[in-house]
């Protein structure tokens, strides 16, 4: 099997998936390549150390404009905070590097459109990790959606829920400051919304939204609790400066009327990624929280036997489950990273490209940089409007 | 027991329910006044007095302003379509009658409130029937927030699906005519949402919305079909002057962030009044085909033991239920009016106010007049901006 | 319309709902018959006074043995505690009347017999009240079957489940003497769940039970809270002498192995009446905390597509239904009581039968009477060795 | 860290669920022992070497009873049918190996006592694979009824149904011959729901049972089809040799009532291991397809409040879950495979015993016995009776 080396940068919550998932992919699934593990770098050499030594990444760096130049790295993984996207995307494409791209995408839309087109440019491979895509129930509902069974879509609606900084003590980390983050739970979550939703809907036409910060100030992180702030007491409040929270109503360009709800402020909700689609044929619905299921109604059924089916995604036949367990035996979150890995490798191999990429990133971005303006302005924005 | 007599105006679901609620109330309450039966009032004289005849009408008549005049009738119940609301109220006022009306108030924040004034200035008991307030589940979930258990209230999710017009073939009747109805589900629907929101969450502040009408034309009704355009051919198409879909995202004015979402195009939504409210000390959810349920979070639950509990409310304790069955066994749509009645003659024997009543509706109805001028303009309306 | 003159005997809960049903059923339903709140029969003069006032039954008697007498009485409705269905069932059928009775049967399978050959004897119309058959929900299910939709069955797995007597001072009510109840949940449940299994599966064929009393011994109810034990301290304890709670495994006629599990001690459920039916070609399930919906895997659709469909049972072409409200618009316990009338009604119109009947009764005692025989010995025991 | 080598014998699905979790284990979690895959054993030589091939294991082998004496394994890992366990576990134990073996323990009680022995007088770590016991989800449910939070045990209702040989044509594999598997989905899932109950609940005291095998013929499995009949036709049928299904009324040593049900006919059901445990304090239910949750009544709570709270066993303070990912991202089927690794090698390391073992082993045969023992004479079994 023909060997393709990857260098991960970033080397937390989501190095750690994604070092899973490249270890685990050829185990379950058949494809020509095999990743070997390469180079992790992080900016704390100690801990990118014992990450590396932890998911056996060959040697470690804390120079990422190096790694990207290495001949002997095939692929760039890119699991930093979102204001280093652009930065290592770009380097990575014109090094013409496969590039393997946390979400979300990238600042704003500006930037987001000059990654797509270095990349275009560079002919490379790029995948964005949208990896809410390859969960075997929404990749199902495409099917279902392809094959007719839905009909014509009049809604979608849409939310992401979760519930981590409701404590007005949780510091201000660099999810919370826009230089970092871009943006709140508006980038973080709607943007995985707004992916799944041009995923099973199509474009979104045109946007009205309200964000909102619930918790205007925040403790500084300490010394312990991130490495922006580092030193400052924990008395000290910094300025929180992304949404806790944003809403959109939506018109996609099919004429579908939607939905997109993203809060950091849901008690209760862990991640509770939720959507619905209404169909003149059939409809669904479906929870990250039981992502193993699916529900669907369908308009064919006789009438007084309709309701929505709750299908349990785990049959051989249902998509990348063969690979997996027998029915009814779960699958979880990680799960769907080694899919995306899959499909990369697969599309490294087979020399095509993967969705959702850079383009879809630009496309996202901008969407989502619609419903800012509207918030901001207090008026409806056409997405094509944004350039 | 002291007896009081009731005119009901409009004879069919909602004369059913109405009548329905005035037979029961004393079998199951106790409250120091018995409705009387005592008039029906509807255009068709012989279909008037089947109904008449089932629900034990004493007399019929095909003339409200008559009804509204007669010493002997105490309550007007108006459950006419919305555009007739206006006269038959206000007349009731003026001739000093207790009125219990259907919802939507009217057809626009102007009549009313020009309805409201008319009861203000006659002093007299004036009840909207938002009869879903009254759902022991909502009621109870009213007195979870008073005591405190919710907290500061971040958020309100509000939805309410219905599938019964998504066949292109359903034909034009009233509730699809802006002169009949004023507008479609975001009247119909959203005004009940409203109504819940601003009980257990507070006044609205300023809307962003879109409202959607899908089929834009439909047969004429058929003689059969509806009275207002008898005598068209099946052939005939009309055009629909109504939303079919109404999606709206609101701020508070105490700062919490919500969405209103209302359809008639959710293909397996029977009746589906659903809506979440997240608070920093806890959360609730209630879905109406589930109506005996409520979900609630408690934060002061430790960490690891919370998630949302499937309450049954219907114990002797929660709110309406010791006139009922034993814990469990359940009650239904009906149960709603029976209550609102019950509520109306306790108020009219202790001569106190009942919320709804038509000073809500005319905040419901500037609420929704300002959904429908931020949709027209793609601006954000202040709620109250509208005059 | 022709007039029925009905007399209840027993004013407590079944009083209640029984009396509600009557009062109702010609405002929904459409039969021939109308029914006359004749006489209410209670031992308590005043408590019967009330009762018969709420309700409008035109007299009172304390005297069961005289009301079933008297020839301007056409259907005894029978709300007494168990131990005295025999006498005044028996009795009621000697003079002719059409009997409606509430379960369970009797004390026995013996008595049951009696009962059911005294009413054969006397050609009259008899019911017995296993009220839940008429859920729409339970009588689509049926009609599923009917339509062979459900195949072969495998199993039926039935549960009841109740918690209103957890507390160790709960008193010592005739609900757990045997002289008085018969048997504990093993009758008041079980005879439900075997009466639904039976309509539904078939009969059974042999049973083994284990029943369990759990608190032995319990206060005897004061002057106050029961008319048995009057004058008694509170400090006083009785045995208990029925089951806490029954537990059977059965296997039915058609070769289905099925079981049965009753409870009186499951904290958390209110009225947890739910079964499951697994088919070749499709399975059922129920619970009666959500009696509006029901549960259906069709095994014909697509093997990917299939899971369990959540049928809400309120279309108008649902059984019963098209008498109620919209879709949607749930319907709650008391329904089944006005269906129960109107079946009963019609029967008696078009001079048939109706089930469930003291037959059924019958049947059913001999199958939990087989359960308690089985638990006594430590041996299964054929239903049909039970004389 | 310390190395320890690993023998595998059996390279099917447990095979494969096994060696994920040796491979996965230091990755998530922190133990001072790394299982080294040193030797893959299965009959079948080109696949096991393409087993290995995948997994990583060095070797291959053919001849388990070589494997279990080489000095260089520490560990053997049992994952054979059943009918092969006695004499490997014993083999395994007298050459003083460590074992990890898969469930269910053997074909009968007398076969699991020998192998107890064997093993405690061999003084080597044991473990038996009742893998469910470590979901983060009963883990937690376990520490709840230790924390005194369920109170007195009333009930305990478990059930575990699965519907693959619902088709008459799936044909007669090892699992259907008492001679290879001894029981059907009695050994195969009531095992697993005994081990749960004597882990949650306690020793069972005695055991009612019906099995029942619904299609007692099958088809012949063809050379593809299975390792047993190689060379038969498709034509023949064979006799199926173990229930199909089997139902069990018992009660606990503590007093508690409880139920097993188990099926291979109940369609629809893929995975659906399930139980309900009901106490005075509190009340718990469990539903594998959904196993990141769990429900939970507390009876402390106030009483309009209480209601069966959902909790997302997902917090870093779970068990288990802090190697994991954050609140709400889900884990699967897979994980309770590693978290038994993880506990077997900290046991290995601290030289402590783990649970479940082989002693528990016997003990639930001892009850599936029972079970088996009471279908056959139509008596209630005593569990201390089976020797």
């Amino acid at each position: 099997m023909k060997k393709v080396n990857v260098a991960i940068i970033g080397t937390k919550f989501m190095g750690k998936a994604h070092s899973n998932a490249w270890s685990r992919v050829n185990k379950f699934f058949d494809v020509g390549l095999e990743p070997v593990l390469k180079v992790a770098c992080g900016r704390d050499p100690e801990g990118t150390k014992d990450f590396a030594n932890t998911w056996g990444w060959e040697e470690t760096s804390t120079d990422w404009e190096k790694v990207v130049t290495r001949d002997d790295v095939d692929i760039i993984d890119i699991c930093t905070p979102t204001y280093l996207h652009k930065d290592i995307f770009i380097a990575a494409a014109e090094h013409g590097k496969q590039i393997f791209c946390e979400k979300p995408a990238a600042l704003n839309y500006a930037e987001a459109k000059e990654m797509y087109e270095a990349a275009d440019k560079a002919g490379v491979l790029h995948y964005l990790n949208h990896n809410y895509r390859r969960t075997p129930a929404i990749s199902y509902a495409k099917q279902l959606i392809e094959e007719g069974k839905i009909g014509q879509i009049f809604h979608w609606r849409g939310t992401y829920l979760q519930d981590w900084i409701t404590d007005p003590n949780f510091p201000l980390t660099w999810h919370l400051q826009r230089k970092f983050a871009g943006a709140g739970p508006h980038y973080d979550l709607n943007s995985h919304s707004v992916d799944i939703a041009r995923y099973l809907v199509g474009e979104v036409y045109k946007v009205s939204a309200m964000l909102k910060t619930i918790f205007k100030q925040r403790p500084l992180p300490g010394a312990d609790a991130g490495t922006f702030k580092a030193g400052t007491s924990a008395a000290d409040k910094g300025e929180v400066t992304v949404d806790d929270a944003a809403f959109m109503v939506v018109e996609f360009e099919n004429g579908a009327l939607g939905s997109f709800e993203a809060s950091r402020f849901a008690n209760g909700r862990k991640n509770f990624n939720y959507f619905e689609i209404y169909g003149s044929k059939g409809s669904l619905a479906f929870d990250l929280e039981r992502m193993n299921e699916l529900q669907y109604l369908n308009l064919e059924d006789p009438t007084d036997e309709q309701g929505f089916r709750t299908i349990m995604v785990t049959n051989a036949t249902h998509p990348y489950i063969s690979a997996w367990w027998p029915p009814g035996h779960i699958i979880g979150y990680e799960h769907e990273f080694v899919h995306a890995v899959y499909d990369f490798l697969k599309a490294m191999e087979n020399q095509t490209s993967i969705s959702p990429n850079m383009y879809d990133g630009m496309k996202i971005m901008q969407v989502l940089e619609a419903g800012i303006k509207s918030s901001e302005t207090g008026k409806q924005v056409k997405v094509s409007d944004i350039q």
